[in-house]
């Protein structure tokens, strides 16, 4: 297992701490992050749709497993004692009973069942299922445990810091290797396979996330596909990375002019290289995800610039993105521990735009940078 | 675009006649591959779960999407003209006013939307969002949309098979330089990681799903991580890919014996094989897939071995599973189109397993393989 007991242990603490408070009696966890996070359960098999896997967490006590039995052997290898199977897919009968009964012995007829339905969740069995389930765990009350689960999550410990601080210089080094691979002439879409590579052979047990883009002045968008254009001279290239190194994310970008680097590339590096300083400066523990948002923006438009719209930052973790959101309006306030990505993004000329991004985590005394800081001066490929 | 326009078109029409037979005016898709089947949609976005993204099939006319701003310049060069973004992450409204008045334009107040909500499904938007959608969109009727859609994703089109088979070759010709990455001494996680780098080198867009497993006499499982422990003589070990091209998948294995091959990998070897071109035999139009299963479970039974529980095939294509599943009481019929794994497996001693895996797509005639056949006799890695 990747941490030992005593950590999930504590997780599970916290957690049940946070469902006390909000008087949850037991929490229903169906997604792969938030059931790695309490079990230690890691595995890539979460790409195959057709199977539902459920972890209870009670109020006090372990955790327990309803799982598909072709997960039976490696749950048994978690902390968890209590595991229960079924033989998956089974159309007429997939896990709900299972399930109903584990819910009916740790939530009283008067109770409330936590399921986490805010803001980035969803629920990851089939909604019939679901529905079929509500009448058998009547009358219990089936209520919004995101709170608990983000809570808790988006305070990483110091074994999670490990592993964010570790993908994140694996990542770093594949960054340190993009002239290897990159450079006029070299396809866009080359270069995004030979950089998962790169990931991978720097220690990346995968590659879930990488995306990019390259245009002239500036690339279009950040989230297509590469096509198989080659890179030109006075074209810009960002690279963006969510590798994975024991289930843990890193999501950092790094820029690169192609041929030569016009003094609106360099300009536009400038800005952003300052408003990822403000941004940095401004996470501290007792600001708000907002406050961070505006100290970015701020710097932007300092130099005259216009900031993208959407997030210029999210949390960070077990999942590519996570909550808090560095937008206007989210006034989570930022804890010591919070894992964030400092991503601000500006438009270049119309439908060209750039953005930097780097992780940090945050100490009571403010950021620790855990991406090596990207280089102050746009770098040119030749 | 991966494909031209009239491939989606037909896509839609196909999927619109499915629904005019169910009665439902509008269908609502929230995942990746349902809304990458009928836009042409694709990117590596998905990973992010803080947004969620909307598709509309409507009864009659073009899709259209209700999606985050972030998401518009590339859902922009798709064929679809009705795009509707907002700006997300908004915790306030995420999406879900904009999505409650396009139903409402597309499905009369007597009518009714369709969802998928069955086997192999599940609902991309969180929980309490959807529960908000609905005093929204009342009086209609939400109703079971997973028929319309999965009879119309299982029957590919030649454009996909074509997707298909470059994907499988791609990871075919990975699979013949394994000799390459692994032997006796070398640790199973650098197996795994140099694995993935040769799907990418080989062609592959990225790799969704690697797994596999090694271990004397064969591996105790098919769905756990690598781990550190260097392969030895003796050993079976068994790589697995979900590789990915244009959004399409492949599914297939390939074993090998490590320094040895004893007698009892080769029996199981020789069985296995047996046991998969029985399944292709067997999965021809007509046939259902509990009748395929019981073809595989047969020929295994002949060897006097005893065949895995669970199910020995599925279907593949944008998603690294699909419906149907090749298990008793599956009785979907297999038309023409139909692409499936064909996936047997046996114990060989208690604790130690081995499996088979081939993917075919169902002629007229009967299987064609899209995986090039694994060697008939265990090759021995030295």
């Amino acid at each position: 297992m990747t941490f030992p007991a005593a950590e999930f242990r504590a997780r599970t603490a916290r957690m049940q701490a946070e469902m006390a408070a909000a008087e949850i009696d037991a929490l229903l966890l169906t997604t792969a992050p938030d059931i790695y996070y309490v079990t230690g359960f890691l595995t890539r098999f979460w790409e195959s749709p057709a199977r539902p896997w459920f972890v209870l967490v009670p109020g006090a006590g372990d955790p327990l497993a309803v799982i598909p039995a072709i997960g039976a052997e490696l749950m048994g290898r978690t902390w968890l004692a209590d595991i229960r199977t079924w033989v998956s897919p089974n159309p007429d009968d997939e896990g709900v009973s299972l399930l109903a009964a584990a819910i009916a012995e740790h939530v009283p007829p008067s109770g409330r069942l936590g399921l986490p339905m805010g803001t980035e969740t969803h629920l990851r069995m089939p909604l019939g299922d679901y529905l079929r389930l509500l009448p058998m765990i009547a009358p219990r009350a089936v209520v919004d445990g995101t709170g608990p689960v983000h809570r808790t999550r988006e305070i990483k410990t110091e074994a999670e810091v490990a592993r964010l601080r570790e993908i994140c210089r694996i990542a770093a080094r594949a960054f340190d290797r993009v002239p290897d691979i990159a450079g006029p002439g070299r396809p866009l879409d080359a270069v995004f396979r030979d950089f998962q590579a790169l990931c991978l052979s720097e220690g990346a047990d995968w590659v879930s996330y990488v995306a990019g883009g390259a245009g002239p002045g500036g690339y279009g968008d950040v989230i297509s596909p590469a096509d198989a254009r080659p890179l030109a001279d006075g074209d810009l290239l960002m690279l963006d990375t969510g590798a994975v190194k024991d289930g843990y994310f890193c999501d950092f970008d790094r820029n690169w002019a192609i041929g030569r680097a016009d003094d609106s590339l360099r300009r536009a590096h400038d800005t952003l290289f300052a408003a990822t300083e403000a941004g940095i400066a401004a996470a501290r523990p007792g600001a708000t995800a907002e406050e961070v948002h505006g100290a970015i923006v701020a710097r932007i438009r300092a130099d005259g610039a216009e900031p993208l719209g959407g997030r210029l930052g999210h949390g960070l973790g077990l999942s590519l993105t996570e909550w808090p959101s560095l937008i206007p309006g989210d006034g989570t306030p930022l804890r010591a521990g919070t894992v964030l990505t400092i991503e601000p993004g500006l438009q270049i000329a119309p439908g060209r735009i750039m953005v930097h991004e780097e992780n940090i985590v945050l100490r009571e005394g403010g950021a620790e940078l855990l991406s090596p800081r990207a280089p102050a001066d746009l770098p040119v490929l030749r």
